[in-house]
């Protein structure tokens, strides 16, 4: 521990609540490695504040001692960016104990959120009152809203609402000079200047503190209905996503699976199986909702792939009888990364093109990626109505156990030069953090990475939040 | 004219095509005064570039010699933020001959439109394919793209729709060191860093100078519906709009239109007629629209407001008949501000509050005011549902030819420190430019102001860009 971290904890003690201040090494170790367990850092305390006022506080210590702070919501991320760095040069901000539901409004459409709300919570709180916040992710048990927010996060849903930036209707934060930034009220229109909420949206931390938020809420959902169809290719998904979106507004989950990675799922993970009997090379997982409880959604959507199935868009589909049939659909995809886990070692891509050149981008980077790298498997998978999806590449079974730090960086490069040539994204929906920091500044334009570095020496000269992460 | 701004203007007429050059003072003259000619400027070249390119050599020449430029589109903004300083230390960057729409598809949604784009053309160019940019405000004949985006602008279908901010998927842009930001890609996700996108979103253009524009487009309108209803007060408009919502997701236009500007219309706009026999002291402009052909949305909206009657939340209704009748509706709520320039001298407020919050606001702000300043009449109309009202106040008959200057400065601050109690936007979609700069400073919290100016100074360090516009 450096004398600034000792004097700092010591100050911190005097004037906060002492349950905001942690030591005990037991209490931090669970926190300071990142969700997939790659990354391991550090840190001699852990602050854990109750109130923005903590907060507040906390950074003016921190900008007085010049000591870093690395806020922390759920430590779900997928690119280490909440994980300290391992010198213990950095303390950990959780904002876990920051958990309250401010206001929830059915009239107004709008709940406050402290950034620690789990996000599971947050979706019961708001099917309480008739309402429904429409993002959701795997870690909906963990991730906070807090951190959500700071990445920017999509999910599953994100073809009908957007991601959190669409979803946020104003940030609370603490920024660096330890000054609270207010934008909780929640105006539907307001063009006072620059877009603090917006800049921060996104930022990992980098930038300030988030300890709250303001976020959209839609009607509840009154039924939905869940189909499995059997496609020959990315090509004719697109096509089927085109032909819904014309003649429907109900469709808000369409996830591309591949029969490899299926195959996989119902090698690996118990009690699955296939939805349909025959083959398919490619397959559609389809959610429509509704709020209107009078529609029959069920039916609507029979009706529209039984037309997309004459008009040879698709080779077969099958519409989940029940709410168990519709979960075990849901489990089929969402169990592919355990069940890749199982098989062997994965480098996981997550990556965007323009939404109608990801049919040709997914089969095309395969192919190199598979010729360019003998024995390896590589295919996409996901969102493909939002030109995102996770583009995996599998270890041979003979792969080295140092495969992937190995040829999995070598892989990694081309997979991103394939996505920047297509004008894509190397982080769709998981942000830099600190394992894609070193690709962005590989790949950036210069004046971007400018314009960045710019940003983040004027917001936080000192350096003290989340520093390492995002700007390279 | 300054020796630096001689030698740029060379340099320019050397490398640029000659048409990109003007310094004559004839064709200059229209440009140099805002749109409700309040605030003269004065530049001695106006430089008008056709490409990107063009304006990336322009932005490096200023930076190179020091010489700040004033970016400009329509020149029909209300915050006088395209208008160049009174003594010519500024060039004007004319964006209207950059009037070309790169792409349009329905398939993906998307128009690429450049920064001097009419938004007609691009409501023309939309319906051409069947679709709609659903942005529509009173100049539409002469704003352009690139100022609707510097602006974040909003208008009458921000209801359904949001303002620039929520249809703009992507921007570029010439930043202030000469370098090009290109977001036109049309990711869906993209989370490589700080977005620079939301950032140039309302920055007025001190942050650098939008090109073009990537839009999100809707389905064309199948069939609209226009009502306007009496109602009691706005309290009583407000609950016609969560009956609406709550049955309805077809209401893009919600006007709230006092009896007091509807007379004023009556009395000074030929051609007019009150839709209702009876008197109201309020009255709401609705409009509906489907995008379903074979949807009928006059039945569905005559059918809800004949319930709202029932239930007592409005006085009286009447549909539309034909469009010729909705035309004349729109026009009694488009000609308000017409009307007031006819009676006398008025001073306008752009203003937000949340939503919840405005009918209480409108009616006791402009309690407070008449109160305050014998003899003028205050009145709040406009976008109820958005939370955001131009809120007039019209000087007395006997007022002297500087009220305006004189009392009405403090009107004006008295209206934006009600608001600010009230957690509203003293610049709802106006945005700052230069005449609302000082209630800014005057009014943001000092946190606020030291972000602007950090974001300013980090991103044009030269203060080449739009000088003397929002930043406090």
């Amino acid at each position: 521990m450096t004398d600034a971290e000792t004097l700092l904890i010591e100050q911190a003690r005097q004037n906060l609540d002492p349950k905001a201040v942690i030591t005990d090494p037991k209490e931090i170790e669970p926190w300071v490695t990142d969700w997939r367990g790659r990354v391991h850092g550090a840190a001699p305390a852990m602050l854990a504040p109750a109130s923005t006022d903590e907060v507040a506080h906390i950074v003016r210590l921190a900008a007085e001692h010049r000591v870093a702070l690395v806020p922390q919501g759920g430590n779900t991320g997928m690119a280490a960016g909440a994980t300290p760095p391992a010198d213990g040069s950095a303390l950990l901000l959780s904002m876990r104990r920051m958990n309250r539901i401010r206001s929830i409004s059915s009239d107004n459409r709008l709940a406050v959120a402290e950034a620690g709300v789990v996000l599971a919570n947050l979706h019961d709180a708001a099917h309480e009152i008739g309402m429904r916040f429409p993002l959701t992710l795997g870690a909906r048990g963990s991730c906070t809203i807090g951190g959500l927010t700071s990445t920017n996060a999509g999910g599953t849903q994100v073809l009908r609402f957007g991601t959190m930036r669409s979803l946020v209707a104003g940030v609370e934060a603490v920024l660096p000079d330890g000054s609270v930034h207010n934008g909780l009220s929640g105006l539907k229109k307001d063009n006072r200047g620059y877009s603090i909420d917006q800049l921060l949206i996104g930022a990992e931390g980098t930038l300030g503190v988030v300890t709250a938020v303001a976020l959209r809420l839609v009607p509840a959902i009154a039924a939905r209905a869940v189909a499995w169809c059997g496609v020959e290719n990315p090509e004719r998904a697109l096509s089927l996503l085109r032909y819904l979106e014309a003649r429907t507004n109900s469709v808000e989950g369409f996830e591309l699976v591949p029969q490899d990675s299926l195959d996989l799922v119902l090698r690996h993970v118990p009690n699955t199986r296939a939805p349909l009997t025959a083959r398919h090379e490619w397959h559609v997982l389809i959610e429509a909702t509704t709020t209107d409880p009078e529609a029959d959604i069920s039916a609507e959507l029979e009706r529209l792939l039984g037309a997309a199935l004459q008009e040879e868009i698709i080779g077969d589909a099958v519409l989940a009888a029940n709410e168990g049939q519709a979960e075990a659909f849901w489990k089929l995809r969402d169990s592919i990364s355990e069940a890749e886990r199982v098989e062997g070692q994965t480098l996981a891509h997550d990556i965007s093109v323009p939404v109608s050149d990801m049919p040709a981008f997914i089969v095309e980077a395969a192919a190199k990626v598979e010729s360019a790298f003998p024995g390896v498997v590589a295919s996409g998978f996901g969102h493909l109505g939002d030109g995102n999806i996770h583009f995996h590449v599998r270890a041979a079974s003979h792969a080295a156990p140092d495969w992937y730090s190995e040829e999995g960086a070598n892989i990694t490069r081309m997979v991103d030069d394939l996505v920047t040539a297509a004008g894509g994204s190397i982080s769709a929906e998981h942000g830099i953090g600190q394992l894609k920091r070193d690709e962005l500044a590989r790949l950036a334009p210069p004046g971007r990475i400018n314009a960045l570095r710019a940003i983040k020496q004027a917001l936080d000269p000192l350096g003290i939040m989340n520093p390492g992460k995002l700007v390279p």
